[in-house]
C-alpha cells in the first residue's frame, strides 16, 4: 500500500524479523489483489455509477477487515502454501460490506467529510448515498455468491443481519440517557464486532482449520472489533479532526451515547454528573463548540475517557488469548500486532 | 388473501373455469406460505426490530413478484405436482427485496404515506428507514443462500445490482429536461423490470424448464415489469390519492421525468410545450397544488397520458407472445391475466 503512512511502516518493519517481513510482504501483495478485485466487481456500463465508485474508493483506510481475513488465513496455512482464491474473494466481500456501511453511516451521522474528502451524501445528496450503499451491498453478495460453497454467503448474510440489528438497536436508543454499559456493548458487538469475528472465522474455515481454531479466531476477531469500536467512539469525542480526517462530534450531535458518557452518567460525582446530563439535554437543539468542549473536559476529568481506554486495552489483551490455539508462526504474531494497532491508531 | 379486494376477486372468479379456480386456490395457498416465511425469516431477539417489521408488513400489496414466481413455476410443472419448496423460498426472497426497495424509495421520495399507513421515514426518521431497508435486503440474501444451488443467490444479486444501477441512473437524471424516452426505458427496465424478469426466469429454472421456456418467461416478466412501471408513474401523476393510498406527485416534486412528461416536452405543440417547461423550472422551489394540476391538464390535453397508456397496453400484449412457448394450461392463462391486471390497477 504505497503512499500511506510509509514512515511509521518503515519504523515498524525494523523491529521485525525476516519471517515477519515475509508475512507483511505477502499481506501487501494480497491486499493489492483485493483492491483490484474490488474495482473489477463494481465496474458498470453506466458512467454515472463508475464516477461514484471512484469517489468512494478514496475512502479506503487501513483495510482492517480484509487484513483480518488474510492474516487469519495465513495463520491457518503452511508458510509456503499460497492462500486460495476464495480468501481474496472473501477479503474483498468484507471490504465491500464495510464500505457500504460507511456510505450509509455517513447519512445517519449527517457527516460531510470522510478521509479528508467530501461524503457522497454531502456531494450528491442522501438519495444517491442510499442507492450507492445498496449498490455496494448488492455487489458484496454478488461477489460472495461466486464462491461454490453457499455456506459462505449464508454466514456473510447472517452477519449483516446482525450488523443491521446493532444499528437499529443503536437508533432505538438515541437520546436514551438511561442507556447502560451492557446495551452499549451489545450494540457494538453486533454492529462492528460481529463482522470482524466472521472475517476470522470464515478465513479459518476456508483454510481448513478445525472448529476449535476457527472458534478461537472468532473470539479474537470479535474482541478486536469491540475494542476498535470503543476507540472509534473515543476518537469521535476526544480526537483531533485534522488527524482523524472525518467529521467529529457526530455521535454527540446525534444523541448517540458511548462508553465514556455512559460511565460518567453512571458514576461521576456531583455536580459533574448533573453538568453532563444538563449538557446532553441540549443535544436536540444542537450543541455549540463550547458545549462540546465542556463535555470533553467533564469526561476526561471524571476518568471516564481513561475507563473506556482501559476497557479497550483489556479487550485487546483478551483477544490475544485464543491465539494460543494456533501454531506459533509469524502470521500469529501479526494477528497480535493487528490487535495492538487498534489501541494506537489516531484515525 | 382474504380481506383484500374481495368484490373484484369474486367477480373475476365467476368468469373462470374450474381448472382456473384450482390454479387460483393453489396460488392463494402458496402466497399464504410466503407470508409465513417472510415473517419467520425476520424474527429478531430485539423487540425494537420486530416492531418495525410488523409495521412494514402492512405495506404488503398484491404481491406481484411472488405471484410471478409461483405462477411461472406452475406453468412449468405438471398440474398435479406440488411446487417445490425452493419456489416458496424464492417468492419470499423477491418480496423481501421489493419491500426493501419500498422502504428506501420512500426516503428518496420524501413520502409520508404508503398503503394508507405512515412510512417508516415519516414515523421513525430517515436513519431508521435506511437501516430497516438494509436489514430487509440482508435477510433476503440470507434466506436466498439457504438454497443449495449458489446460482440462485448469484442471479438474485446480479438482479439487485441492476436495480440499484437503474435507481442511480434515475437520480443522475433528476431535473434533466433533455431526458429521452430511450433513457427512461433503460431506467425502468433496470429498476423495475429486471426483477420481474428474474422472478419468472428463476421460477422456470427451478422447475426444470428448458432454456427456451425460461428465456421466454424472462421476456414476459420484463415486459410486464416495464408496463407496470409506466402505469405506476402514470398513477403518481394522474391517479387519485385516496385510491392509490400513497403520497402522489412525488416524481414531479423530485424532478423525476416520466413518460408523459418526456413525450409532451418532445412533441407537444407550442405554447403547451413551453408551458410545461416553464412549470418544470419551478420544481426546485417546490410546486403548489395549482401548478401540479396545470401540469396534469397539459399532459392530458396533449395526448401524452394516452401515449403512455398505449405504450403500457402494447407491452402487455407483447408480454403474452412468449407465453406461446409454454403448454396451454390454466397457469399459462393466469400469467396472461396477471399481465392484464397491470393495466387495470388503480393502486
Amino acid at each position: 500500500m504505497p503512499g500511506r503512512g510509509q514512515g511509521t511502516y518503515r519504523a515498524r518493519m525494523q523491529l521485525l524479523t525476516d519471517q515477519d517481513r515475509t508475512v507483511n510482504q505477502r499481506l501487501d501483495a494480497e491486499l493489492e489483489k483485493v483492491e483490484g478485485r474490488f474495482a473489477a466487481e463494481l465496474i458498470s456500463d453506466l458512467p454515472c455509477v463508475n464516477a461514484l465508485v471512484s469517489h468512494i474508493e478514496q475512502y479506503r483506510g487501513k483495510m482492517l477487515r480484509p487484513r483480518l481475513v488474510l492474516v487469519a488465513a495465513m495463520a491457518c496455512t503452511d508458510a509456503d502454501e499460497p492462500l486460495n482464491d476464495a480468501h481474496c474473494v472473501l477479503a474483498t466481500v468484507v471490504e465491500m460490506v464495510h464500505m457500504a456501511t460507511l456510505v450509509h453511516d455517513d447519512i445517519l451521522d449527517d457527516a460531510d467529510v470522510r478521509r479528508r474528502g467530501r461524503t457522497i451524501n454531502d456531494l450528491e445528496g442522501n438519495e444517491t448515498a442510499i442507492m450507492l450503499g445498496d449498490f455496494l451491498i448488492s455487489h458484496a453478495y454478488h461477489l460472495c455468491s461466486s464462491l461454490s460453497d453457499p455456506r459462505i454467503s449464508r454466514t456473510i448474510a447472517d452477519t449483516t443481519n446482525t450488523v443491521c440489528e446493532g444499528e437499529l438497536l443503536q437508533l432505538a436508543n438515541r437520546n436514551n440517557r438511561q442507556l447502560d454499559e451492557q446495551t452499549y456493548f451489545e450494540i457494538i458487538r453486533r454492529k462492528t464486532a460481529s463482522l470482524c469475528g466472521t472475517c476470522c472465522w470464515l478465513a479459518a474455515s476456508l483454510a481448513g482449520g478445525d472448529d476449535e481454531v476457527a472458534d478461537g479466531l472468532y473470539e479474537y476477531g470479535e474482541r478486536v472489533g469491540v475494542a476498535f469500536q470503543i476507540v472509534d467512539d473515543l476518537l469521535d469525542l476526544v480526537g483531533l479532526e485534522d488527524t482523524v480526517g472525518k467529521s467529529l462530534g457526530r455521535d454527540l450531535q446525534k444523541g448517540k451515547l458511548t462508553l465514556p458518557l455512559i460511565r460518567h452518567l453512571m458514576t461521576a460525582a456531583e455536580p459533574a454528573r448533573q453538568q453532563l446530563a444538563d449538557l446532553l439535554d441540549r443535544v436536540p437543539a444542537g450543541l455549540d463548540p463550547d458545549q462540546v468542549s465542556a463535555i470533553r473536559q467533564l469526561i476526561i476529568a471524571s476518568g471516564s475517557v481513561e475507563y473506556a481506554n482501559d476497557w479497550a486495552s483489556r479487550l485487546v489483551e483478551q483477544a490475544k488469548t485464543p491465539l494460543a490455539r494456533l501454531p506459533d508462526t509469524p502470521a500469529r504474531g501479526q494477528l497480535a500486532r493487528i490487535a495492538d494497532t487498534v489501541l494506537t491508531r489516531k484515525s
